[in-house]
């Protein structure tokens, strides 16, 4: 049997590119893809395509509703703004409690009834610094976790959580992606949601400077002109 | 403000000792239920009795469809039979895929959101040696974990993993939650979730044994006769 991996993916750039990482390490993609009160339905509609475009046997969709009555985020939240070019330091309140940890815990629990022994999660301790789900102490203490928490810690199966992008800038994440051929026009990163990207929220404003410094034009439709000379 | 603690509360027997436990430590109750695809809504609807009988401010019931998704249990998937009497070794049929470790990445999602710095758990590694998630080296992962995860990991604010069953036997439990005046008589063990507790599945079968080693009577009623003289 092909090894298999979980891929945690959101529809958004980073996933993605671990969808094309995992696929050019030789796995069979199952990719695992969450639907929390997001203030739109865009993400989980372009996850559905780009796992079309690598031609998976199954999308695991899964709905998080209960993240909403959490509370403590403006990703989820109604009442609370997105922010717009936040300057402020330490943790952004687009923040989601534990949501890593909560995403790689049901993706451990997947990989354990469909026999993977790898999840793929596309976070990266470089652009996202502020979040403390996605350091690198984190990820190894997490995988230690799961392998107590699961039958991997009482047989010889092992699931190793794969974080390919964890030392990337988002400029080097795109030229991996590119290289893999990964399809970034049918990935999504605006906060707004729109039909076409704001380029003004914190993630259009990542994202585009990503490009740039990678040299690249990104194949998505903003809707403000953006400066791609500078690729 | 009173120290609060979040209690994962089932509506068994153990959840419920827990709630008495973290009251007696002085602690302001913040119960959490998740329902996720039993055969039978009777422990939610015991966990609200129960969550009543605290006289709690909120009590957060969960509802975790997704698990029915993932397979692999004879508690959500209607096409395996809860084992009778069964006396395999290793991890048995009833084990939900590292359920535990969501439980608790929900659970810890849910303290920072409130500001509690303690999760309770009724896990025992005396009585449940069989599923993984129930050891002390999980625990204790899984608490390194939580606080690496959370906001917690960056700030003063800590949330402990407090498993005060971790050692107990089930009569010692049930000898402990008698001395705090925990309601056994709302709770519910059964697996097969009648009005009356079946007395012969695995459950009710140590529940039942824990009552007579602890020399009490259980308050709940069974649908077959028990033999409470060796109580």
């Amino acid at each position: 049997m092909k090894k298999r991996a979980v891929v945690v993916l959101s529809g958004g750039l980073d996933s993605t590119t671990c969808m094309g990482v995992a696929k050019d390490q030789g796995y069979e993609l199952w990719p695992m893809t969450f639907s929390y009160g997001q203030r739109h339905d865009r993400e989980v509609e372009q996850a559905r395509k780009i796992a079309d475009y690598f031609q998976v046997n199954t999308h695991r969709i899964v709905n998080l509703d209960f993240f909403k009555q959490l509370g403590g985020s403006a990703l989820t939240d109604q009442q609370l703004d997105v922010p717009q070019n936040e300057e402020n330091p330490g943790i952004p309140i687009t923040y989601v409690p534990a949501r890593n940890m909560i995403f790689l815990a049901l993706a451990s629990a997947y990989a354990e009834v469909i026999g993977a022994s790898a999840v793929f999660t596309g976070v990266s301790s470089v652009d996202y610094s502020g979040y403390p789900d996605c350091r690198p102490e984190f990820i190894e203490s997490m995988a230690k976790t799961v392998n107590l928490a699961t039958r991997a810690g009482v047989t010889e199966h092992k699931i190793s959580i794969e974080t390919p992008l964890m030392h990337l800038t988002k400029a080097e994440t795109i030229r991996l992606g590119t290289r893999l051929h990964v399809p970034y026009e049918r990935t999504t990163s605006c906060y707004n949601g729109g039909d076409k990207a704001c380029g003004t929220c914190d993630s259009c404003r990542l994202r585009i400077k990503g490009f740039q410094e990678a040299g690249l034009v990104d194949p998505i439709d903003y809707a403000i002109p953006i400066d791609w000379s500078r690729a």
